[in-house]
This record gives C-alpha cells, sequence and structure tokens, in this order.
C-alpha cells in the first residue's frame, strides 16, 4: 500500500482527500449525497480516470443509502459529470447492476476499489522492469495513487522499480492548466523521496531532444481498441516528440479504461472546460480582460506514437492491444454505455 | 507605426515599458545608468531578441552619456546579461564602435532602432501573403512590438496582412514559465481588437492535430547558419508537431537575429533561470516545499521543421537560408563577438 489514499468509504459516507487544496493544505471533504459526489467529480476534487471510477462506484452507494434515488436517476447523475475517462462508466455501471439486481451495492463497490487498486499494483509489478535502465523518465499530468486510490498507473511501476532498487529521476511536467504534475506528482514524488524536478510543459522537448530523458511514461482516460487514447492535454505532445527522438512512450492503464467498443480515437468525447481555467493562475487573472481562452482538458494520441501499453497483464506491445482489450472486455461482460 | 512602444530615447534617459507588470499595469521606467539597463534586460523589464538589441544599443549611450565606463566595460556590461539572444551582440557591438572610433554614440542608436523598426516592418510586408489564405494562426511566445520596439516579428505579418483586409484568428499559447502569450502577445492583439483565444500551451498540439491551425509563425532569439534556431522553451514542440501534421511553420527575424559565425544550433547558448519562475505562477508558490524544478528559457528547433524564413529581404525557403544568411553578414561587415 502506498502511503497516499485519495477516498475511502465509512458507510454511508466517501471521504474525499480535496485534491483542489493539495499541495498546500490537507483538505478531508465528507460526501453523503450522490449530489455532491458528482460535485467533487465534476470539480476535480477528486480526478484521474481510475480515481473517478472508484469515487463514483462509492457515488452510487452513496445514492442507494440515502434512498432518494433509482439506481438508474443516481447513475444519470454520475455518468453527466465529466465525458472523457471510460472508468467513470465503467465504475457506475459495475455498481448500477448490483444494485438493480438486488445485490448489495457496497459489496460491488468495494470489489470494484479492490480490483482497481490490485490491478494499479500489478501495473507496477509489470512495468517496473522497464524501468530498470531507464533511468530518466518524464511524466505528464498526476498518474500517481491520487488518481488511482493507490500505486497509480504510470507511477506505480516507478514505485515498484525503485522498492526493487532502481534509481530513477522524474522530469514532471507541471501540465496547465491546472497543475497537477506540480501540484500532486511532486507531492507525491516529494513524499516518498523520489528524485524529481518540475519543469513548464514546454520544457519536456527540450530535454527531449538533449538526451536527458529515457522513457516517458502517462496513464490515459480512455483507450480504444486500436490503441489511440485519450490523456491530459499535452500528452500528444509528448508522444509526438518522444517518437522523434527515439524516446520509448508507454500508456499504463487498468482494464477499466480499455473501451473496447471504440474503435478508435476518432469518437472519443474531449471535455472542454471553462475559460477561467486558462485566463487565471491560482485564482488570479494573469490575461488581458478583453481575451477570451480555450481549454480542451483532453487531447487524443495514436497508437502508433506509443511504444508499449502496460496493463494490469503485463506489457502489451503496440500491435497486440486490439487483443489485450478485447480480452479484457470479454472478462466484464458488459458494456458500461 | 504600431500603438504599442516598448522603449524610448530622450538624452541621457532610456525609457521602457515594463513588461513583466503588464497587462496589469502600465508602468514606465527611466533607465540613467547602465547597470539599469542591464538590470532590465536580465530581469525581463525588457525582452525579445530585437528589443533587447535595440535597448543595449541605448544602454550603450546612457554608459557614454554617464562618463564612468570605457566603451569596452559597457558593452561587457550588457554583453552578461542574457546569453541567447544574438541581437543584444549586434546592438551592443553596433554602438561600441561607433563610440570607440569616436562617433556619436547616440546617432548609431538611433540608426540602429530605425533599421530594426524598419525590418520588421519589411518581415511583414514580406509575410502578409502568406496570411492570405492561413487565417488560423498559432504564434508562441510575444513577437510582437513588445519584442521588438515596433511592429513584431511573428506578429509584423499578421498586423500587415489584417490591414489588407485579411480575416485571421489568432492562437496564442500562454507560453509558460512567464506568460509572455497570454499576457503580452494577447494585449498586444487585443489592443487592435484581432481575434484571437489563449491557450496552455500543452493544448497546441490538439488544435494542430484536429486541422484548426493553418499556420505556426514564430521569432527566434538566435539564427544559426544551417537555419536551426533557437527561441523561446517550447518552440521545438510545436515545430515537430506542427511538421507531423502538415502544417506550414515560419521563423520571422530581422538580420540582427542571424549570427553567421554559428554553423548550427548545437552550440547556441541555451540560458537556464531560476527555479521560481516555475515553482511560482503569479508571486505563490503552488508546488511542494521539497521540490525543485528546472528552467531553461529556450530551445533549439532543427532547420528541417521550418518550412520558410521570413526576413526583411523575403520569404527565405528553408534551403535557401545559408545564402540569405551570409549576405546579411556580409552587409553587416563586422562579428559582434
Amino acid at each position: 500500500m502506498t502511503a497516499v489514499r485519495a477516498l475511502w468509504f465509512r458507510d454511508p459516507v466517501l471521504s474525499i482527500l480535496d485534491q483542489r487544496e493539495l499541495p498546500r493544505r490537507t483538505v478531508v471533504r465528507r460526501l453523503s449525497r450522490v449530489e455532491d459526489v458528482a460535485e467533487a467529480i465534476r470539480t476535480l476534487a477528486v480526478r484521474g480516470a481510475p480515481a473517478i471510477g472508484v469515487a463514483a462506484a462509492y457515488g452510487m452507494v452513496v445514492a442507494e443509502r440515502g434512498g432518494r434515488h433509482t439506481p438508474e436517476r443516481a447513475a444519470g447523475l454520475l455518468r453527466a459529470t465529466r465525458p472523457t475517462a471510460y472508468d467513470l462508466f465503467v465504475g457506475v455501471e459495475t455498481v448500477r447492476r448490483a444494485w438493480a439486481s438486488g445485490g448489495d451495492p457496497l459489496a460491488a463497490a468495494d470489489a470494484y476499489r479492490t480490483r482497481i487498486v490490485e490491478e494499479c499494483h500489478a501495473i507496477g509489478t509489470a512495468g517496473a522492469p522497464l524501468f530498470a535502465t531507464a533511468r530518466r523518465v518524464l511524466t505528464h499530468c498526476n498518474a500517481g495513487a491520487l488518481a488511482t486510490v493507490e500505486w497509480g498507473t504510470a507511477l506505480a511501476p516507478i514505485r515498484v522499480a525503485r522498492r526493487n532498487g532502481a534509481r530513477l529521476f522524474v522530469w514532471v511536467d507541471e501540465t496547465r492548466p491546472l497543475l497537477q504534475g506540480s501540484r500532486l506528482t511532486a507531492w507525491e514524488l516529494a513524499r516518498e523521496r523520489i528524485p524529481h524536478a518540475i519543469i513548464a510543459d514546454n520544457a519536456a522537448g527540450h530535454y527531449l531532444a538533449t538526451g536527458q530523458v529515457d522513457a516517458v511514461i502517462v496513464g490515459a482516460d480512455r483507450i480504444a481498441r486500436n490503441g489511440d487514447f485519450a490523456n491530459k492535454i499535452g500528452t500528444y505532445e509528448k508522444a509526438v516528440v518522444a517518437h522523434e527522438n527515439g524516446v520509448p512512450f508507454y500508456v499504463a492503464a487498468p482494464w477499466s479504461t480499455f473501451d473496447a467498443r471504440r474503435a478508435s480515437g476518432a469518437s472519443i468525447p474531449v471535455e472542454e472546460r471553462g475559460e477561467d481555467e486558462v485566463l487565471e493562475v491560482g485564482g488570479r487573472r494573469l490575461a488581458p480582460s478583453a481575451s477570451r481562452a480555450r481549454n480542451p482538458a483532453f487531447d487524443v494520441t495514436p497508437a502508433k506514437f506509443v511504444t508499449a501499453y502496460v496493463t494490469p497483464a503485463g506489457v502489451v506491445r503496440q500491435r497486440a492491444v486490439g487483443r489485450a482489450i478485447s480480452e479484457a472486455a470479454r472478462a466484464r461482460a458488459f458494456a458500461p454505455d
């Protein structure tokens, strides 16, 4: 288990570490209505695709305990929060089925949570050998314990490799506009004393081009059947530039991120968030009052730029990803949306 | 002439618009000692390669009027401020020669200033036809009037095309860490009511990949003989991603940015600035206290990613850039460092 936990459930309340406040303050929010859970997801108090899925799974339990909603209505509230992360839909559907069929939603949510944590640990074990020699690793956004409940996706192999004795250094893209890298990934790494340096997103290309990055690893919000994937805005640029420089580029994700019904990345819905996230920094407006902004929260990276996917079942090379996804979908035995 | 001027000289004082304060406040700094001019350049109160060159040229005049320094010592003070922009060295050397040979340094500085403004206007005229059909333009950092005294380099063709009736829309990279895009380029565009949207630097790739950018144009801090060039950190990523997507990528610069003695970009000195520029945003620390940062201010983009250079003598395709540079160097008839 890792030192950080993004959320925990004590019947009937879901508690989350409010990620908007980190690293300045450690604030726990107690969510006792499904509407509060939905709002926490919408506002990024809880974020990261796997963590969103688990939060939403418990959000269904919160709704059931509250007694004010049908399974369908609760699921609708949670699904409407954010469109891109597939895990949200998987987490909601997993519990909705249990609840609608008269089962215990809490048991379903607990099992879902356990599965995600175990899969993230398996990702760490599977991916660690990639970092036995790749000592200088670049990551984008936060795909650590905060994003996944425990371990992380992109950070799990780094954590396991480090425990196995690898000496690693992590380049942390700050990840504008919301700075999940400099606020959250750096916070996780600092707590475990993993050497790292924060860089402006703009600087990643410089380090890739000058031979100072041995590998790139990121998480994902949704992976299509052909291996195209959506992840935090800016991921696409890093993937293209890594490819240009012959630096391996890895995508780490649990099965809940793989969308087997989506043929390619072209149809993945990309959330656009409010312009104030770009126009303001730390709550202060730095742009001219007459200027507007655009704020896509994700981009889609074509599979051709991915060296391999780090999955709970091992490292899957780009060409083999379709088969791995199909098997994961059959194991799940339902389509969540 | 454009509505914005970055600096002006009233004997014996150099006045600059303090670019650290924009767009929130319009603050003019009066610099009456060469040390003050050097400090203004070092701290980015005045920035942008051509503007740095002109400020340094007048800095030499300020030094001569002050009577405390030899031409060599004044030149040394100014040259030590920032290593990457070639214009700094050209501006200093232009006035040092006049002063050291008994000429009027003010006449030399005035002539240098006039030349830079005329060259920027010529860049605008030469480059405007590129934007007759390329209506959605991406730019990085600020290469406008603030960066060049008047007109700009990257923004000059946009300004001239607009005055010629072209309907343009500008994607403005915010340009972390110092936000010269969202603070300065947006401010210039807003004053002239040129439609634009600020985006996180991370989002440029998304718009390039989804067919929403017709051309990219940037300025430069130093261009080597083979066409490799240094510019604000992040430029390299935009160039690689533009190339990947078949979007034309233009570099606009006056002759003072062309370093004919530098064979390639490999040896261009890249300034690394203080980590606080990354760790703090708008004066507030957002990163964990235990985390460190790295902060290269520039990167080097290989010539192969450049479609063409927009020069005072016209649009020069990438293959022809070496000859154009040699001619410019012969016309200047001195090597500044």
